[in-house]
């Protein structure tokens, strides 16, 4: 899926809670815009239930394909918590309470209050390495080519932060937005088509919104090369502009 | 999957700009929060890009595990939009301009405004019924166990209120929640975990959130049957009042 200007991502979300609606994910719309923006492309998002089958089911179909897998979630103190033990198996590694995770946890807790629960913060698959977690301490940690990192936004933003810097990064993807306005996309749909076909080293999307009953949109040009970008960009703007000198956006 | 009390379902987003991180997909939370609402319970969602391969691979791979999935994206007027040809694909069914949906369109627009990517709008696989769309018209489909809405959040919340209409629904999935408070998870998770252990009908989630520097956490208890939701709930009312009354959640 990658060459050596492009390297992909796929994102993860571990957890029932996600898939019951409870908690509203916003994990994965800020890896994907934090990799895109390091120059790592996301090609594909999953959700799934705190069940270690199922876990392993995604990180075997997901880390032979892409070049990097972030989880999200499953590595606090509970029960239900199961997200290194799953990593472990879908790796074949045995999994037991690392020294280096241990050690941090000595930090922070004195001996008496390291309960069982808190213990299992330490369970680590072998062979991985520590992910910082300058929160709450209790470290996520990389293994091969998959990154686990904790599900609360905030201290899964501060593990990325460490995550990132051990990532291969590809040129990064530009992106450049044309505003079109209130003109619906059926009036420019044709030619904004035509632009495409005639621009096939970048993509073009068209994205409307809806905010006090009426729609808005947006035309997106992604690619990795400036020049290209930049043509298409133009020719999406010139298109708006003779659509409209005729009267044809209304 | 599923038995009489249980209907499942999987949720599929399509579409780049989710995955770039351009655009944050708040759909996946809506749906999951309503069909869990209604008695349908989401086991899985992923998010795909605009690709004709990826988006059949993804419906074959859930279109045969869940009772139903909901797709979200990809069905607009613009050449990006391939949802409705990726589905008749997956379906092995030809797909053309659907008369129903024609119909639908020639009542918002004159003959001369139907262009060309107006009228991709109207294509439907063949075998599909319509789902209403009251805000921008051009409609939805529904084919098999699978129904395809619009990607606009407003648009897709208003064909989904049709398309749950025509699902089989199962018992509505009970979830209580207990107020942990401030207690670290580290705290009570080895009673929560015993908790979870003795009362396997349910199932016990503990959810921390992070906020002005400190976490706060909630004990979810979830299951179909209302009192042995009731049962666990009590036990974990009474785990926490214990270990406060011990001094043992400070």
């Amino acid at each position: 899926m990658s060459g050596p200007a492009t390297v992909t991502a796929a994102i993860l979300v571990i957890g029932d809670e996600i898939l019951s609606g409870r908690t509203k994910d916003r994990n994965i719309g800020y890896i994907a815009e934090y990799l895109a923006r390091v120059g790592v492309d996301v090609r594909e998002a999953r959700v799934v239930p705190d069940v270690e089958d199922e876990i392993v089911a995604a990180l075997d179909a997901l880390k032979g394909r892409y070049d990097y897998v972030v989880t999200t979630g499953g590595i606090g103190p509970t029960h239900d918590d199961i997200t290194a033990d799953a990593v472990a198996r879908a790796f074949g590694v045995p999994i037991g309470e690392d020294p280096r995770a241990m050690a941090i946890m000595m930090e922070r807790y004195l001996p008496a209050d390291l309960t069982p629960a808190r213990r299992r913060m330490a369970r680590i698959p072998v062979g991985a390495d520590l992910i910082d977690n300058p929160i709450s301490k209790a470290p996520g940690f990389r293994i091969g080519n998959v990154f686990v990192l904790a599900g609360v936004p905030s201290v899964m933003q501060a593990m990325l932060d460490f995550a990132v810097k051990s990532m291969r990064t590809g040129v990064v993807m530009l992106a450049e937005t044309v505003e079109a306005g209130p003109a619906p996309e059926g009036r420019y749909g044709d030619a904004l088509g035509r632009i495409a076909a005639a621009h096939p080293e970048v993509s073009i999307g068209s994205y409307p919104s809806f905010k006090d009953g009426r729609f808005n949109n947006q035309i997106v040009v992604r690619g990795k090369d400036e020049a290209a970008v930049a043509a298409a960009r133009q020719a999406v703007e010139a298109m708006l502009v003779a659509l409209q000198s005729d009267g044809k956006l209304l």
